[in-house]
């Protein structure tokens, strides 16, 4: 088990940096009920912060699980009007959002994914409303993780459970700079400097499109919306709140245009998808839209991604990571995208970020649509990053700007 | 920790017996987040018996803890209305209820207990109409019990921490009749016919009121309301499933006369009042009334239960038990009502149960007073048995019947 103080300090940093509590705000940590020993911690520094109310929403995978093998679709499907006005409420008071994420790796592999894909489709279409408040950083909101022990088996199988468990608490708290030695805080203030540093010459070069090709098969051409921003580290909310959305994090992204994206992508890392690992698949972009699409393992689950909705078929993310990145260079696969995607250049289908163009929290659905902002119930990231990715920035007259050279940032 | 087998036994018990889930029925399950691993064996064996659905509602006293801590009292007061329409879809769908009881002995200690008494006050206020639910028995309940640390170590200071969880769980078991060699299905249906035996010979007799004394200073009279009824073991909803309402239970139970209760009484066990434990106390009951009373631990809780509000000066119930009762006879100070209630003949402050009297579940509020059966916002046992209690009944032509004779029946 990971001593008191590291945890402590992982809590502090969840709440600090990641939320950024504000006095007298109400923060809603949702977390599995197995991490409630963290969860606890969190809300004790969270009022130590000034939070003025913390309430914790707990889950409980297991039980999801055992709701779907035995409760028809349609059971599962119903939405009440009081979970909703709960969720008002919560934002009416501009909560915080701490999310504790403990996935169990394909923890629903023995559902239909069909079944899971339309009480997904439901939930999310009755939440719709409530995930623009996260996507547009009305609120502040920040996603950590905690070890469990089957996902622990599954990123080091090799290793005995207390073993594994530790290993796994090792990664992501150095994944998240989190050490005996130092201040998180400090660690986390220079990172998103050095993010933000690079994001900037991005954003100057203002290119129209990046163009990625790699020996793997990967050829892919994406155009990005006019007055895009290359974003990456800390956000800030709509009052102008820091915050760090994702602990860890390495990438920086921006928005791609819905309807200009051409070519292949070729996957590197497996996506966990509704609790069900989709692995070595591949998908073709014909003027923004997956047009085809195959994979080894599951390849029903990635079809129901695709098919979800009008707009989860289009590309709503474009981020860049080094191959030499920390979690990149640890070489562990970690089956969970917190960390995977800081490992390796990654897309997402599904919507865009309104806080990737200029301009764009303020937009109504119309005026996101007309700038090619992808909207969907739906964001899934997929990584397709190697250490033989090429990656050039194509600028408004055609020329061409290498950015990475063999997995790496050259800029 | 306790073999997975007796665990599978014990929820299956507690979903059979306790609930009686009926095939497509909803089971809300109450449970600390330490439990999950409990809550998610009644979740399977309650979807096994044909529940139409489970929901697992955690809570997490060490959160309440915080709260209490950091958070004003109005704040903590409010009441939204998301959570009564939830509570309201949930006994509309005639829900059946598993309260899964893990209480940390004096975690609130460090709290106001006036701070206490309002929260919960506000609370109950808020979900008064909700309580008749279960108070009239409209759907089925059930409590059962799973141990902590902290309750093990309190009721077995001298073992070391994984002795003491042992040592509760074996008297918790016993206390409910789960064991390797036998069916604890079968135990509770003898178990309940032999409460029931008893309780048909007190109903023959229509008592008007019981007296009890003992060495201790116990010496007091209750009158009984007319028409009342003895209860005990399993209970019946008014749609007519039986159910068992409390495991373990040994007591056999019926209706004070709200304003016929006179004399004495002096406590013998603990009483966990909202996370305080109030101690060696005695109260004076005049024409129903408490009117004096003392504690030599925390008398300010027993204060704020008695004035709580109109009925919880007056007593909700009596119940006799056997000082030779299993429970009693393991001679373990439990520090938790479901079991010590179980040990000792005991009254409670608050509320009657409206099946103590013939026709109550149909009386309204009017109707419930003018029999003399009382109503409050709480109903808290404690407990006053004692190996030298006598108890006689007293007929309707002032001659008595003896009931007790040190601390045990003797009809």
């Amino acid at each position: 088990m990971i001593n008191q103080e590291l945890l402590n300090k992982y809590a502090d940093l969840a709440i600090k940096s990641g939320c950024n509590i504000q006095k007298g705000q109400l923060l809603i940590i949702n977390a599995p009920v197995d991490c409630a020993f963290f969860a606890r911690v969190c809300a004790q520094k969270a009022y130590e912060a000034g939070a003025g109310r913390v309430v914790v929403q707990y889950n409980d995978e297991n039980l999801s699980h055992l709701d779907y093998l035995h409760v028809a679709t349609d059971e599962l499907k119903k939405v009440s009007q009081w979970q909703i006005d709960r969720k008002q409420e919560q934002i009416d008071n501009k909560c915080c959002m701490l999310h504790i994420d403990s996935k169990i790796p394909s923890i629903l592999q023995d559902i239909e994914p069909s079944k899971i894909q339309e009480v997904m489709m439901s939930l999310q279409t009755a939440m719709k409303k409530f995930r623009y408040y996260t996507m547009a950083d009305h609120g502040q909101w920040c996603i950590v993780a905690i070890p469990n022990l089957l996902w622990a088996k599954k990123v080091f199988p090799e290793l005995n459970d207390e073993q594994a468990v530790e290993k796994l608490w090792d990664a992501i708290l150095k994944s998240v700079m989190v050490n005996e030695e130092s201040d998180a805080v400090n660690n986390w203030d220079f990172h998103n400097q050095q993010i933000s540093k690079r994001a900037t010459i991005l954003n100057d070069h203002a290119f129209k499109a990046i163009k990625f090709k790699n020996d793997l098969g990967t050829d892919l051409c994406v155009g990005l919306v006019e007055n895009h921003i290359w974003a990456g580290g800390d956000s800030m909310t709509v009052g102008g709140v820091k915050f760090n959305p994702n602990m860890p994090t390495e990438e920086i992204f921006t928005m791609p245009h819905k309807y200009r994206v051409n070519g292949k992508v070729v996957s590197t890392k497996p996506l966990n998808y509704n609790g069900v690992l989709v692995e070595d698949f591949e998908i073709d972009f014909v003027d923004g839209k997956a047009v085809s699409y195959s994979a080894k393992n599951n390849q029903e689950a990635l079809a129901n991604l695709i098919n979800l909705d009008e707009g989860s078929c289009y590309l709503g993310e474009v981020a860049l990571i080094s191959h030499d990145s920390p979690i990149s260079l640890s070489k562990i696969l970690f089956y969970n995208t917190l960390f995977d995607e800081n490992a390796s250049c990654h897309l997402a289908l599904g919507s865009a970020y309104p806080t990737n163009v200029v301009g764009g929290t303020d937009m109504n659905e119309e005026q996101m649509e007309a700038v090619g902002c992808n909207s969907s119930m739906t964001h899934v990231d997929f990584m397709f990053g190697s250490k033989c990715m090429n990656i050039v920035g194509v600028n408004n007259d055609d020329s061409e700007v290498v950015l990475f050279e063999k997995g790496n940032f050259v800029i």
